[in-house]
């Protein structure tokens, strides 16, 4: 049984647009026969990238869209000016039915308040929230909210850790993801109030919450699936990652290429440099949902390559086979209902 | 001129006590000869761990104390029982005038709670916080506050600035220390209110501001010296680099052990690996300054070794050498002043 799912892109956005939309679409395709993409965007400057110029491989369609959203672009003012954008043409698609899930490159904040006007939020659901897998001890860790969501109230972060077992529970297929609070080390100071509350919210429900978890749970905690946090702090801890992961690379470059010697040991040592490379590459990683909207929509780095973007696709498509925006509402609502349950 | 400066360490703190202070503070007095050190703690104990157990090194001397802190023990109930603790007695030499610094790598909140209590904060700063050295692409980064306050106001991240501006000035020797205010890179969402706030303040205040900062610019960001946020994403960020430099050792150390060829490529590599491990050794950047108080106090990492030990009192020396509070108290009080002088 396999279903056919439609992905709608936003051709244009991105740092790379069109030069790496196309190639990853493509690539997609490739994979994936019987699978079907509709890229939204400038039909001339997509067709300009699509192989032979001439006619369109299967499973894939243009819909045209007039208008780009800057990737600095205020989020009030894609909503406002740009309603024939590539970005907001695609999440029509996905309102319509057309398509079944939508990905974008482009700007976070006007991704987010546009997908939040045309799809709508799940009801109990208060609030979108951005979330993404992280290479980890265990293989891997997820990690919401990533910035969608700066100042989280306890409830906030309760319908956060909900969301994020209903997805990991299907893409990781584990019956039970292990849900840990991100918070800091010191006793008595510990946490804000928003945290302290959440933790008797996620310690009262149904979930398998482990309780708090610390900065460096995120990759070393082999008891964790999920942390769960505010956008603020999931931002700078993603950010402060790539900070890390990016400095240690530019290191070992630097080191291995001082002289003759550390380059011939690069040669050596290459096989292990290159799986470490592979197991960090952000590409793997490629792909964030933003959880809570009537609909599938993953936001993909904008600075990513065709590799990159494809593996945010593919996450789409995962994301749209296990059906799971209904999997979320349903779950929220169980969730709020144990809660509300005298113990 | 060489200035003899005495420097009270908690012998007792920390996951190893007396089995690193001791080593550290004999090491310490062997390459800064005519310095002092008191060890404060168990006398006895403090005995065995010194070399024929007999007569004192040069320079070094015990205070006695009878009471321990416990790394889990709450901050509040360390200051109320525990009178007589190596880390109360060491801070009370400072606050008597017979100790220069104190030096501890107890529990953190109980150690900020006591130095509160006995030293007391410095006019016009309202807390202290935690500041440390990080490894950057541009040599290092200092970020403030690592935990002491988990919710600040736009005030408090400006005093935070202040204060890191002049210990930075000092120890790093630069004029005009550039500083950034850790944010999240989304527009109109960007940041919460305390930071905008903060940003308002710094944008008039005297001080080199350079702006927005986000998470990966703690590493990668040649243009900043000091990176300014609350106490809860300090902490986060500071453990989550250790989580992912943590994984990335281990994930190298794998990969070299895998079989014969790749442990042999190691020993090739070795020199290269060996300088990328100096240069994120944590041990090198071992010592956070407690800012804000009446004296110098240093923590230092609780599980620490003798030469990260001794890499925190060489800090707290440095501090005193500088006279760090009153430059900090004249600093505070003078961007103050400008603050509220009319535009």
């Amino acid at each position: 049984m396999k279903q056919e799912i439609t992905i709608a892109l936003d051709a244009m956005g991105g740092d790379h647009g069109v030069s790496v939309v196309v190639p990853a679409a493509l690539s997609y395709l490739r994979t994936h026969p019987g699978q079907s993409i509709i890229l939204v965007g400038r039909e001339d400057t997509i067709r300009e990238h699509l192989p032979g110029k001439g006619s369109l491989p299967d499973g894939l369609s243009i819909h045209a869209a007039s208008q780009e959203v800057g990737m600095d672009e205020l989020p009030s003012q894609a909503l406002r000016r740009k309603k024939d954008s590539s970005m907001r043409v695609a999440l029509n698609l996905v309102k319509s039915g057309e398509a079944d899930a939508c990905v974008s490159a482009g700007n976070t904040g006007a991704l987010m308040a546009t997908a939040r006007f045309v799809l709508k939020m799940l009801p109990n659901v208060d609030r979108p929230a951005i979330i993404t897998a992280l290479p980890a001890v265990n293989g891997r860790t997820w990690m919401l909210d990533l910035g969608a969501n700066v100042d989280c109230s306890a409830e906030h972060l309760f319908q956060f850790a909900v969301m994020g077992s209903e997805l990991v529970s299907v893409v990781d297929d584990v019956a039970k993801p292990r849900v840990g609070l991100l918070n800091i080390g010191q006793e008595e100071i510990k946490g804000n109030e928003q945290v302290k509350g959440a933790h008797e919210l996620l310690r009262d429900a149904a979930l398998n919450y482990m309780g708090y978890v610390e900065g460096d749970d995120i990759y070393l905690n082999e008891e964790v699936d999920i942390v769960v946090t505010d956008g603020f702090i999931g931002n700078v801890a993603l950010k402060t990652s790539e900070g890390v992961a990016k400095m240690i690379r530019g290191n070992l470059k630097e080191g291995f290429s001082q002289n003759l010697l550390t380059r011939l040991s690069a040669l050596f040592a290459l096989p292990v440099l290159k799986g470490l490379s592979r197991r960090i590459d952000p590409r793997r990683y490629n792909g964030a949902s933003l959880l809570g909207l009537r609909g599938v929509v993953v936001k993909s780095h904008g600075g990513t390559d065709a590799l990159g973007y494809a593996h945010a696709i593919d996450i789409a498509a995962k994301t749209v086979r296990a059906d799971i925006a209904a999997r979320i509402e349903e779950g929220v609502t169980r969730h709020l209902e144990t809660l509300r349950k005298p113990a």
